[in-house]
């Protein structure tokens, strides 16, 4: 008997009908004699409303009680998933993240998982029941209250789960067909691929391919946890996230040098001119940005257009932290010394993803002779060992992906790809 | 300090605007130096809303995913509240009826508390905080699952809950001014009972008036917890339900007779004609009902009219429980023996209650003298020490009522009572 995890998103559970179709196919996956743990999002939008809801009743919800309101939208989804199995002959238990034993850190909102203990889950399997948990929440070792992981992270909880409960794998459901060589809507000819490496997706998601959050590839690496990201609404093959050990040798991904080109519109750009060039400005004004819980991500120093003693800094983060840092930033424009703040939320960050472009030279300059075909001027520029991300204008980002994906040879030759929906 | 726990109902909390004026009054009574324990019902309609949902998913939903399912409703309302006292200064914290240790039957959808282990509600008070805590719910002992106590429990939760923590009293706050001497929506010279002792409470409660949930009146009797019964859309006193030996001596109600005239149009009426009159039939037939979880209300057999060897029972029962029932007894027709089933749900149960009937004589004549004055028939009768209730036809409910409460001088002399709004 074969363990598997398998999390619906929210799409897949939008209405009575939809949650109804998700039952079949999870009670087939049940008669063909696995063993099965569903994770479940809250059905469509209902999370927003909630939050709506909240916010007319208080401009700043209390954390703590957010979490107690947002984490009924996957009980209530996850109850009505039960009731329509059970109507279909197969036995089915709901649990929220507490009873499920997803143990997190008391940051409401933002929580991480510390540990899973599934005893409970295990007991109500080997009763014969498909268990569904609710994804995105847990329960805080320290204070007891219940936690959300923040958005998008009930893949997270999946994996976690997939690895707790030692399954076999780990199948994230979603309304797209899998991971893209590049986003389908922007280029008609990208193409689905088969197989992935951890390390490809994680820099994939890390660079804006919102098909699985961060969090839960991280999760999926560290503890070996294959991943399939498939379609609800098909029964086609999706995409492997595995180990690079594991990837079929001689699949025509394999032998492409970019896996995919992933693109980015949610961050804006800060540049702080005019910096005093002394020792410790740098760590100051990154102290500022953390203590104001923000993530940043490109960050660059031009220390060689040091002039008059002064240096610039340029750095990206969530568009939505935009404003916070800024009037951080600004509070401390004294202590910094800095001559300006500049702050551009009209850009977009393309990159470019394989683990192919270790052993070949010459991809930086490939990448960079086509987005200079193209006139795309390039405002920031970082890499990693499997990664080069550019920062351009807004209104280039498209036409970066398109000519980028056509450089690497990634456009399909063969028939269009069919692309079943839009991403998450 | 004195401590006390104040119910809402889901009037009170139907909306933003409403929950944050719920909040007003709570901060209200916190200030003025209260240890302040809140119990919650769900927004307005929404647990119909989610009963609608799961009846879109499955006709009978599974009673353990239901519970999961009806018990967001409060959640959310509990952590909305929380986050309004929060943004008025006040601490606050919400807690399911697990967190908060209302511990229950296993019975989903009609569990019974068996105790209350409120360590995490004495601490949170300890630190502060207003707790909140989610009505109508509460954990299965045995199986460690959500329960639901049935609908319009969270009265018995507030009532448990104060007896636990040694409140000095009970608040239940809904859209009614306290318990009326009849409903003024048929008796325009209502008026309201300032004070009414435990058993009378229990008796009108199980008589129809809508006021008090049935085991909430059980409750507090066997805890001897003081319930003040008001409104949440004024300030004005309401009723207090206490042990009849703290009434205040020389009210006005105490010296009358009856407290209250009730009515009850839920019931119907089954009556079996030609049962042989034969040892263990009777006992049979209410296996039969009992069998199908179906509690019975009234019950009258007339020995008298043993004719060829057969009598005739009727019995109350609660009318969307009739068909049910009906059915449970036609398939016993042979082994029972009986000639005829008869059916009636165009009834009505009115009852005179009072502990004053104890030592006056005569109250049954001067009820039954009033009936008769205005033409009423009378069907059924059945009385307790504190009680006599009757069944009519469900067209002469009203006539009886009014004849009653004037036949007994309820009538309000002076100004007409403001009536706040409908039953709930």
């Amino acid at each position: 008997m074969t363990r598997v995890v398998q999390k619906f998103g929210g799409s897949s559970v939008a209405d009575a009908g939809s949650i109804k179709r998700v039952a079949k196919r999870i009670a087939a996956t049940r008669q063909a004699g696995n063993e099965v743990v569903i994770v479940i999002s809250a059905m469509g939008d209902s999370t927003d409303d909630l939050m709506d809801l909240a916010l007319q009743v208080s401009p700043q919800p209390a954390p703590r009680e957010l979490d107690m309101l947002l984490t009924t939208g996957e009980r209530q989804s996850a109850s009505l998933l039960a009731m329509a199995l059970s109507d279909l002959g197969v036995p089915a238990r709901s649990y929220t993240g507490s009873q499920a034993g997803v143990i997190t850190t008391a940051a409401h909102g933002n929580a991480r998982i510390i540990d899973i203990t599934p005893g409970r889950v295990e007991k109500s399997l080997d009763a014969g029941n498909v268990v569904i948990v609710c994804g995105f929440q847990g329960v805080s070792q320290t204070t007891k209250d219940v936690t959300t992981l923040g958005r998008g992270a009930s893949d997270t909880t999946a994996v976690a789960l997939a690895s707790a409960l030692g399954a076999e794998y780990c199948e994230i459901y979603s309304d797209v067909d899998g991971v893209f060589t590049a986003d389908p809507r922007i280029v008609p000819g990208a193409r689905r691929i088969p197989e992935i490496s951890y390390e490809e997706m994680l820099e994939m998601a890390a660079c804006g391919a919102k098909i699985l959050h961060l969090r839960c590839v991280e999760y999926a690496r560290r503890e070996d946890v294959p991943v399939h990201v498939r379609s609800s609404f098909s029964d086609k093959p999706g995409t492997w996230v595995r180990d690079l050990a594991d990837i079929t040798k001689g699949s025509a991904v394999e032998e492409a040098i970019i896996s995919g080109v992933a693109h980015d519109r949610s961050e804006a750009k800060i540049t702080i001119a005019g910096i005093p060039d002394a020792v410790g400005r740098a760590a100051q004004i990154f102290q500022i940005i953390a203590d104001a819980d923000i993530n940043i991500d490109m960050i660059v120093q031009n220390a060689s257009r040091v002039m008059n003693g002064r240096t610039d800094l340029s750095f990206t983060l969530p568009m939505s932290d935009g404003r916070t840092a800024v009037e951080a930033l600004n509070n401390a424009q004294e202590s910094i010394g800095f001559e300006q703040l500049l702050y551009d939320d009209q850009v977009g960050k393309v990159s470019v993803i394989g683990v192919g472009m270790r052993s070949h030279p010459g991809v930086t300059s490939t990448y960079f002779n086509a987005l200079a075909g193209a006139g795309i001027n390039l405002q920031m520029i970082s890499t990693s060992e499997i990664r080069i991300s550019v920062v351009v204008a807004a209104d280039q980002v498209d036409q970066a992906v398109r000519v980028a994906h056509t450089a690497f040879g990634l456009d399909s030759e063969g028939e269009a790809v069919v692309y079943a929906g839009t991403g998450r």
